[in-house]
């Protein structure tokens, strides 16, 4: 069951001094993703320390590199195997249901000024139906009123911001999406994939809300299938999950990055309808 | 050894309609907080959940009040057992020694703008020899610089605005700390207490920076003593660590905290000039 | 013609050490503004210095109070001949022919932030046809969308975050008309009058728009009636045109403000449809 | 008496459409700027409106411009002819003594939030002898606190942004000596003008605060001199005094700015220390 991908990147850097990267960019090792075969190249060589996050499933590695050029190549193989359900009948989890570990997820973060949108997130979203439809209305709303603009953004805007601005790109989408959740009560959080068909071929940002026991997957930007996202890692929003948090002086060369079906088949998918998710119910789910 | 404190909270509400209440106001079981003894008594009884963070040992408990009158009196007593070392000893953690767990402590949160403080941090402090004391001077330089205003800021204002106003209360105070620190790629967390010695009488909130295996308590404002704090959370900010946190509509009423020798004894103790700790070392410190 | 009014203000401030005032309270001499008689009373006496500002008319006075309490109460009458005409038949004045002293009323201000707008508005406002009607049409988005609500807007509070927040009172609803406007590349200026039908009776604040060689009035609050609104003065948003600019230390006192029809009679009239103006055209409309 | 300045700027555009062009690069007709002549040429010609600004002798000019190129020259000669006065004979003018046309220049702006930035003006510079080496102390303050850093800040940086971001280039400069004048009550305004000896060439921003009944010079950056600044234009901020401000799709071309001895004289005068006006006293001072 599921579709298999290959998939990748490769990351390059100028190192101008001593610097401490983190990277956060290899495939969460969920119980939907199956079958994960990976390689991970640095080059130069470089002794790593790992971290893997409880329950969250992400990956960090670090290491300390000194000046000159540094190379990073992952590359893996995994199968995905969605879960898909009728959106109709995915109901919010009341908050007196809600699992306690989730609570972080209700809360404003950096770039996820929940606080300041309660009034806009009422206003706009507050009569509608609970359940798993009033969050995709929320990413339609987003779709409809922003521009996905490349260059609209930098790494210090926030949802409030775009929300002024009207324009941003996956990250600011997620962001305001993440945002209006959490006004709404809603948990949420962000999520950085690699996303089968994704033009150009980039890592894409998307976001995750808790609804009925489960987080679900939503795409505000519509620019990937949500039945092809491979999660690297979820977090309160982008600055928790950076494919790269570099300490140190260095320059950015070129990225790439690849997702193709394993078996090389060429045809792009049509938007499911599903809602999709890639994780088990919450452990906790209605439990404590 | 330590000494043993009588400490407590009484909180009332007037519950207005359905609302679900997270609090965040026991005493953390902390190795360094031995023999606790406490009691919780919720007016009118209600069943709660309760959930600890792993590792952090925080503890929340939730519970959903109808409309009417809701009383939430905490009585507790604990040996608080510091750590003390001379601060002159006590270095910083190189970026390649750090436990990749405290990295979320590196990056910037809701009210703790700290990757839009860095060029003013590295000007303030970045050429102070590291260590313990170049936290205690960021602390003698927000002391210096801003006034303790209640009144000065509300529930939405952030470090570098309290930068810009030059006041704020123990929440701003802490809130700064912890971004000059993150800054300068020094771990801290936001930290909130009973605190022996503050008047008037209040929950209190400090910082921690994470030096040389361990976190290390400081706080800004001088108004209570480091070896008089009893922890009750910690968090990348005030958001995650709010003591009652209410999702629906109420009116607050009186507050009431208490904290005291538990033989009675009057004298309030000096300020120490002990570096102090709370915690064990970090368990993963210099290890993966 | 015209419709005759009683209006004035009585403000009271207990002054705590030498204070330099700033006042900007009486009726602006407009040629609309006909047979104005006023008198004002300082209690203690103080000497004035006083400031009409050419073709805006604003008329400000400054008296330097010692501590002590302090009086201004401020009575006149005077008839407003307003200007009415067919609000579809007024076009916007192409900016090829704005005159150029006009220009600073299409710049962003402290509180007009309207050059971060410029996408929100082109959204909302840019398809549809120039004239007054679009005007109105802004004042319908901004009461349809956000909720007249006192104190949830302070004296440092913006267009943009007013937008954010979705509430404000009539300075921030002023402030938002202005900078959509402005964002059209429509020049627009804040105003703050006596406002027949206010409840309850305030000082007011509404904008106005440069439309077909005039300004033309407009209440996004719908609170008061266009024709009814008898004006102190014009500026490019809250910061100019404060009734009072206090530079010391005072507490203020309470406020009284009035405004009736002279000849006594207590009918409301009811909200005029014509477009509304209290000024003659731009002496340099299409001249230069 | 003065020195003669041979001066002036080619800009040039590729209009993409009709655009309104209102430029703003003329030098000012000061009495102190003597035996100006000058030559504006606009390639393809166009006609032009003009607009001087009553008492502060901005002049702007407009034209329309259809799809094509658009160069404009404007050449200049000028003799400057500067008040100079020992900085320490120069008083603040009181508050109760201040003309109340100045007035707006104790007011915020759009980026000069003056308003935010009280406490930390009183701070920092609240206790200095007040008059013209308070406002040189802001400047020193300003030069020793911030990166010259071009790319540090954009378009809509505000004063209390670069305090926090310790960088920017002269616009901002100039915004943050002018924020911290109006906070202490001392009226302040920016200035654009053509600057002898900046490298790289190009146009200048510095401020000018009124002491003692005269606008004075400053400038934070220590760029250029004093004694060698051409005025363009005053206004609140960057805003007001834009040397082009573009309605319309535009792309901008290369720029060059000139400034020289008229005589050919190469050698660069060293920095004065004296106080530098280019202004007569403020005809209101003292008188109303």
């Amino acid at each position: 069951m599921g579709v298999r991908y290959k998939l990748g990147c490769e990351l390059s850097y100028e190192v101008q001094g001593p610097t401490v990267f983190i990277f956060n960019l290899e495939v969460a090792k969920l119980q939907r993703h199956r079958d994960l075969t990976e390689h991970l190249t640095i080059t130069p060589d470089h002794s790593r320390r790992s971290y893997v996050v409880p329950d969250i499933h992400n990956r960090y590695f670090a290491l300390s590199a000194e000046a000159g050029p540094l190379q990073v190549k992952y590359e893996a193989e995994v199968t995905l195997d969605v879960f898909r359900a009728d959106p109709d009948t995915i109901r919010e989890t009341p908050l007196e249901a809600l699992p306690l570990d989730i609570m972080p997820f209700l809360l404003p973060s950096r770039f996820v000024s929940s606080d300041r949108l309660s009034a806009f997130a009422q206003k706009e979203f507050g009569q509608l139906p609970k359940g798993h439809n009033r969050v995709t209305a929320i990413c339609n709303w987003i779709y409809d009123n922003l521009d996905y603009q490349p260059g609209s953004s930098d790494s210090q805007t926030t949802a409030d911001e775009s929300l002024i601005l009207r324009a941003g790109v996956c990250r600011d989408f997620a962001h305001l999406g993440t945002a209006f959740c959490r006004a709404l009560n809603i948990p949420a959080r962000f999520v950085s994939c690699y996303a089968y068909g994704l033009e150009p071929r980039d890592f894409h940002a998307v976001f995750e809300a808790y609804l009925d026991g489960r987080w679900w997957l939503f795409d505000a930007t519509r620019q990937a299938n949500l039945d092809g996202l491979v999660r690297i890692g979820v977090g309160r929003d982008a600055a928790e999950i950076a494919f790269a948090t570099p300490f140190g002086p260095f320059q950015p060369g070129p990225i790439k990055i690849t997702i193709d079906h394993a078996d090389g088949s060429p045809e792009l998918p049509g938007r499911t309808t599903d809602a999709i998710s890639t994780e088990e119910p919450a452990p906790n789910a209605g439990a404590n």
